[in-house]
């Protein structure tokens, strides 16, 4: 098929260029001419701009748009509703708000235009490993996209199969799935990515105690000396914990088990608030998925003024000097 | 009546000006002898020695000691049952780990010594207002030296009368409390102390975000810049979290609305520790004293292992580059 | 002053006796005619309609609305814009979410009207003790209506002045404080519950564990028999953890130690969401705040589905049987 | 080589098994008569007793305890104390405390004799898939008795080696590590099952808010009916979450996306507990891990006392009776 893709960063050049491996025809562009380039002297269509990009492409077109979440998809989008045709489809694979999925699906049907969210993940591995696709939209669009997302997606590969699925007629083995309708799919990828940062921070927990299990603050014939790179290696392997994170954990441990070139300011993305947002609009309670995204809150200050606060008070009532 | 007391930091010192103040001796001693003589200016008599405190006692001798809990107080305790007599009694009014207590309780009694342990709360302010106190240990004992107690106690003060306590017999109305065998004293304090870090911890973490209301991680139209002193003021009359700490509260902030004299490292004693063990010994669960503990433990550190593994593991996964 | 009352529950009834009893003149109105009337024979005088409560005050008018947050406040507050005039006030002194208030104000403004949103702390006490008032809106409204503030807010009592506050002038004092423009004030009450929440479960916990400290999980020499009520109330007297909660607190526990009336399942209103929300918007780290939230959601199950997930990976790694 | 193994529950039987298969002889004792001739008739050496199993071993032995950590362990190492020779080793393959298996390994050492305390991660599938081992001891003692590590574990299979690794030579690619002396072993498999709590938590919460999207508690238009067992699958091709936990879980949501044969309650076993202790001994932060622990504690409790406390309060103040 041929399809569109806006935005050439880590995720939408490979996104083409694993489609073009599977024998799509990708039309490009991008913001910055060269990143366009580059991806044309893979075999790629290069469009100076979105109204060239639609001028390349035979109707009904399929656009995936590949842009950070907030304005610059919003803007993207909005460019792309005047100069696409009825019957065109406009894919928003970033990491979107799904209910501002909601809210633009109705602005494009309006148009005529079918629109798809769909919530990737995959990283930097996705060109090799292939992107599991969480996909939202009409039915009807999306089996008629079917071969794109059979091409980006993993497949079977050697993973076993899971046992009481056999009557389940579905792609989810495939690696990607049709979720529901819009909304759904960037719904999934946010639960997906808070379940991510709960797991994130259960590793981050324990190796934090193995390694300090030789901290000074232990009586001396408490510590444990302990081997954090070789212990997440053995845990690979048999163990309850197996896992992609932990094998991403033992590489970063081997390379350097005190991860001196991380700072530990770490970043939060949309999706790990927007789970506590469900979480709390449902009362479901969530407490992992929660202190995971505070940990990363508190990672990017030096204090914050609720530990003053504490301060402030033992000083009032015990006299206390915290000290500097 | 006659007590000894042994350690005169803040809290020992103003124990023992309390007690002569209602009239009773005090026999003091510090490891410091110019602490020691200080007190003795006031009234009391100065003891060079634990064993000259002991010998300026009429039998049967009473001994507060006001120590760091741990190895001081435990040394303490072993000089003075070399030196005491069967009748005697020794009170740990320190922060003592109450498993400990029922161990030294006992020790003292195959010497025939009698141990209670009670709980101390009212810090640098106990000297004008009393000292709340909990105790634990043999009822007889406790009663025999009710007169201490009551001396030491805020009394019924002005605090109004809680319905339905018509038909109690207690002194808990005058601020003070046998609360059950050796151990009992203690663990109530512990358990008042996690109560008092899950409240300074609930008031700490408002009072950020009525501070980062005006946060310029905000967009500016979602601002608003609060006078954090004058609602920790306005919340001291007729709200529900009307308390001491607020009050406390309200006193450092109408200081320095910033607090910006405090560091935000924030010490932590072993009594919230105690309380999580204790919780978890019963299968309790106590989310709030846990994390009110925890973020302590995270003020005093610059960065956590647990942060740089999250860096590395988003490093792993989608290339990303925390900032230093 | 005159002013209009609308909704005669138990927070808007009593607010318009406080107001009678000082002085001031009261035109009220309730869904219900029987509690219309049941007011007016205490002094009001009684409105069928919000059209008559409009026409009986006269300009400006100040109309207090005092009805649950959400639709009820809304719709009422869609009427009352047709029939109130340019200078005329509407104050919504209920639960309403801040960012409501913003909107609103702007409607109201459009029309020529004067919006203020009022947190309103103080509950079925409010009418003796005094309502705790925070206040969001334009500050020359906010001082016209000063006597009905004063009149409503708990007044200086016999509660110790502040130190470090003798040179601002506030009537934080007086129990009643302008936060800030609009929705200040509900800012301030949502954030005031969210404490509120966070220190009612640092209560609960430590009040669990007390009472757990007999539990037959405990091996039989490590448990104690503690008498919750007498703790709570010898606490009232000294301690740290001195506070109105703990009053209400010791009274219901001397009623009935076990608290064998209550079913335990906790509702919770939009304040400690929201405080949550404002939170994440921050990237303000508030564990404490969360947890005690997700306390009342779990509180409400019989049972979570992520529970059964628990279960079922525990049967499939480890052929564990949970016992139903 | 020959070794003894005492305790044929589901783990022990399969050791026993795993050894025999590849070559290993195997002497075995269970409490049980007919666990032991179950064995015996798959190619083990049956032993009536203790001492019969220590009679068919030739010097220096080997003896594998597997039985439920605790008291039971306890005695039968005591027994077998009475029983060994100098140079014979006893592991604990259960999930022992490690401060135990510090003072155990003393104790032992006094007689001459070897201790070993290795986690083994696996469950029911270590038969099939290998047993992740994690040992603490003496290094000649663990280098003496490696083909028996070997076969237990689950060697490199088709598990991708990690980059920068390279230049170490470890057995942790062949799933078995000597962790360190005694005790690390245990420290190692106790933080093992803390992260593993930590994980299924974020799936258990994350499968939560996906199944309870479709909550009438929310508005009709933002419900979505998901498939929680279908996104199990997907998550397992490609995404950042895949794990083994996430493929038992995708197996049970296959066969009832309810999971209506599971109760909710769910046990905690000894590590969890140790882990939250070991983190609060260091004073490192683990809020997830202890959150994954108070979720299992609740899920046994009908209601808490906490729960009726906040009740309580809520009357208080508020005059809110909670619905039964």
């Amino acid at each position: 098929m041929q399809i569109g893709v806006v935005g050439l960063g880590r995720m939408g050049a490979n996104i083409a260029r694993r489609l073009m491996r599977a024998g799509h025809a990708c039309v490009v562009h991008d913001a910055d001419p060269a990143t366009t380039q580059a991806l044309a002297a893979e075999g790629a269509t290069a469009a100076g701009s979105l109204a060239e990009l639609v001028a390349a492409l035979a109707a009904p077109r399929t656009v995936w748009v590949m842009l950070p979440a907030g304005d610059v998809t919003e803007s993207a989008l909005a460019e792309l509703i005047g100069l696409l045709s009825p019957g065109d489809t406009v894919i928003d694979g970033g990491n979107t708000y799904w209910k501002d999925d909601v809210r633009r699906a109705k602005t494009l049907a309006d148009r005529g235009l079918s629109y798809l969210d769909i919530g990737t993940s995959g990283g930097v591995w996705g060109l090799e490993r292939g992107y599991c696709l969480m996909i939202g939209g009409d039915k009807a669009v999306v089996e008629r996209l079917d071969p794109i997302f059979r091409a980006l997606a993993p497949g079977r590969g050697d993973i076993p199969e899971t046992r009481h699925r056999e009557a389940r007629e579905s792609t989810a083995e495939q690696g990607y799935l049709h979720c529901g309708p819009n909304g759904a799919g960037h719904y999934v990828k946010m639960i997906h990515n808070g379940i991510e940062y709960g797991m994130m921070q259960a590793f981050a927990e324990g190796f934090d105690i193995l390694r300090n299990a030789a901290s000074p603050r232990l009586p001396e014939e408490m510590r444990l000396d302990l081997d954090v790179a070789d212990i997440a290696e053995v845990w690979r392997r048999g163990s309850v914990v197996t896992s992609w994170l932990l094998d991403l954990t033992a590489e970063a441990l081997a390379a350097d088990p005190a991860l001196s070139h991380y700072s530990g300011h770490v970043a939060d993305s949309g999706e790990g608030r927007w789970t506590v947002e469900a979480a709390i609009e449902q009362a479901t309670p969530a407490e992992v998925l929660t202190s995971a995204l505070y940990t990363r809150f508190r990672s990017r200050q030096d204090h914050t003024f609720a530990e003053k606060v504490l301060s402030a008070m033992r000083a009032g009532f015990g006299g206390h000097r915290e000290p500097k």
